[in-house]
């Protein structure tokens, strides 16, 4: 998490024989080193995606140059991408709970976390308090005595003033649009507090208690229209038993909730991750 | 898994003041020595649970008289139970997968289970030769040119042959009609292929890689009229990732499912679980 | 984590015949409602060991009164504890890593430690910043320029100044004497980056690595004169591979670090935790 | 684990710029297609791993040419193999313990092992029952009256009448000469029944009884001379408390035991398992 400034080369296109050596070749011939490289090819799809970290060269790298370079030798319609390895600036959305949010704002403060949080919108007052004391801009934009629309034009003006890379939901209690979505297309990443698809919509806690199971869960995914159906960044779970009531079950829920959201805030905030379709790919 | 000569008492009912001093109360007249105790009471529902092991005592225990004890100092209609601790007879039921049916024929050959596969059932022949090398009897009642009924009939006359305890279905692949079920009334275990709710019905890993989840499940659980829907006994996950196809999630699914429905089997086998509702009681 | 005003009874004392009936005889005798309760015997050792929560009750808990009543009832040396179930205060002591001290002053400030963070002692200046924004009182006492035994009273005195019932080492990277020990006998929990007995001593994550083991884990246990080597409290693993340096496997650890502790410091401050020998009897 | 006719290309050696690049560009020009390829480079020791998966070719894949065009390309001193990837035969040691051989020759009846048992030798007659049961040799070479050496030699011809690729000890329970291990080096994985290096040498249950730990584990490893100290495969764990006997210990153990040991067989049979001094690379 100290100085960076390697860049990291993202890669996605139809699959043909012989792209790595493509790839490898146009680095090469710019003298400039793979520190470390994931390709996945999806056999069904016919799809490749590639990630290399590139080492710090003798100069700077030429990244619209390299860009090109790379789209000349790669199939048509692929996506490059050519960005530095730098601590991305984010912004977090919550509503009263407090765990997944502190969890993200002490790992920025004590330098954990592989971007910055640049300010927080939440749409009530409650955790003013704990944001300030890590002299993080706190807004609180209101829904009371508001049209929906009207709420979510101030939310989202809230937001855009930092001008993020990515929005973190961290348990944001509010449904956003598709035309909110649309704003920051792929770059909203939301933590549900269940192992999806079991226990989508409200109150999974009640759901899972319900259902008697023996283990809760938490996903961290990409949010789309469809309610708590975007694409999976993380996952994990955690172990109950009969003497757990809802009540416990979300408070142990809790702990893993913010483990997973954080897993996945970091992947995103160093490009780990690729949109395949529904699903995501993720190089570790 | 040695030679075990211990009584297991199991009481369920209505919460009262002062119940574990009744109970043991009971046992200390006759002094019998608690070797190891759980008990459990459900807050909202004011219903208590408890199981305790009873150490061998000078003479043999009396099971009759001391139920009869035990019911007379409870609330009305407790359920109470004195069962001896020995390897209670069980039937395996399958179809064509081997992984399950051979963890449990394994376990029991090499000592590991607290119980005996008295006997199989599958609607195919191909795990014959499997069976029949643990010298465990093995019945092909195949459903080929029959009727739903009649196939079913002539299936659970195989399983009553041998008058097991338990009946486990070890990826058995037909649905068990109501009636079937009432003939061993909450004695039925049952291994889905997911971390259920998620991906009840078939083809669970189809679902799951459609679905894009980052861990794949499986559930064992009673068998009830709803399908998948009964009282969960445990449940496990291990991690995939975008790597996977559906065929590589229901490999490394093989594994977690034989070790979920191991781990539930062994449970009911020692009369660790309670039915509460639609979800259980497990006293590890 | 809300207001509480149950008390809790603590029995450990030598195996006998009729001890749980005598222990709820008393409590019954008291209208005193069990609302949950553990036990456990060691066999080896004829050792027993209880704790209940006590529900309120109309009037206050006599708690002088019902200790007594206790030990009449029970053997000779039994030790009884009747306390409060309160948010217990303590001090956490540090050194230059913030991960262990921010997750536990972020369970505080949130509402999620069963106990109070009165103060924060550490030998060096760099945490200040991070405690004082919780509102948490800082000391500083460096050790350089100074004796062992001067910096060592001078330490301990800032730990007293605030009473604690318990003393968090969350990462103070100094050894105590066993002078220091002696003042909270019992009552001083530390967090060792290894999974003990593994990796005692310094660098664990060095020597992890020079070993090439496939995971890491983190160990909370009471501190005794035994450098590393007491009561276990907690401890969890996170998967490695050959891809980690001893830099990652610190920043993987330090996830693990921050859980073991945290989990441990809420079971201390539950007085969930007997200490038996060198081991420790956990009811969770 | 079906039919298998891919080729697998591994390659060691120290690193360069452009390796990959030059490695693609060999396989390219056979029109070998790669199906999924691993590459690792050891930043510290400059040292680069690879392994690759070739499609099934139009034509036979010629083994000897590709090797030598590879090393060719490659630094001196590269270590390169083609090998087919096709089912390794294996000789299984075990003493008297069933459950780590029960398992491998499980997986392999049911066709879950990446390799065949094509032989097992035991030190003691217990297993065989078990053994020729599964249709595989049972060879019993008897340590009782006769020397170390005599013996070992005994052993060790009955392991080579068989001609395996690889050796596992599966809970076989005497100490390897430095000769036997030089006979298959590299070539032999040992299971042991503790989480390495804690609990090395005898008795691993009893020794993590008496510290108290909170998880016991399994570590599959390459045997060295060293004892237990061989390069690590595959690790895991499982949570114990205190309620455990080192007997319930034990038993809790075989479970992950024979899990560990089963999934580091696979690795080294598929050959995704480097050597990299004392540890290893493993390719998932």
């Amino acid at each position: 998490m100290t100085a960076i400034d390697r860049e990291i080369v993202l890669v996605d296109c139809r699959d043909e024989v012989g792209l790595i050596h493509r790839i490898t070749g146009v680095l090469q011939a710019r003298r400039l080193n793979i520190e470390s490289n994931h390709e996945y090819v999806d056999p069904a799809a016919g799809h490749f995606f590639f990630r290399a970290e590139i080492a710090p060269a003798a100069g700077p790298v030429p990244a619209d140059e390299l860009r090109g370079a790379l789209a000349a030798v790669l199939p048509a319609a692929a996506r490059v991408r050519v960005t530095r390895d730098e601590r991305r600036p984010i912004v977090v959305c919550a509503t009263r709970e407090p765990h997944c949010l502190g969890e993200l704002l002490l790992l920025d403060a004590v330098g954990e976390l592989p971007g910055r949080i640049v300010g927080v919108v939440a749409n009530h007052a409650d955790l003013r308090g704990l944001v300030e004391r890590f002299g993080v801009p706190f807004h609180n934009v209101s829904h009371e005595g508001r049209s929906r629309d009207d709420h979510e034009a101030a939310f989202l003006a809230a937001i855009d003033e930092h001008a993020p890379e990515y929005v973190v939901l961290a348990r944001y209690m509010r449904v956003l649009s598709g035309a909110a979505i649309a704003r920051y297309p792929d770059r909203i990443v939301n933590i549900h507090h269940s192992f999806l698809p079991a226990f989508a919509g409200a109150s999974p806690y009640h759901q899972a208690f319900a259902r008697g199971v023996k283990l809760i869960g938490a996903t961290a995914h990409f949010v789309t229209e469809e309610l708590d159906a975007g694409p999976i960044i993380a996952q994990d779970v955690t172990p109950v038993d009969h003497t757990f009531t809802p009540e416990r079950m979300a408070q142990a829920g809790r702990d893993v909730e913010k483990l997973v959201l954080a897993r996945a805030v970091r992947l995103v905030l160093e490009e780990r991750v690729f949109l395949h379709g529904k699903r995501t790919v993720v190089f570790q």
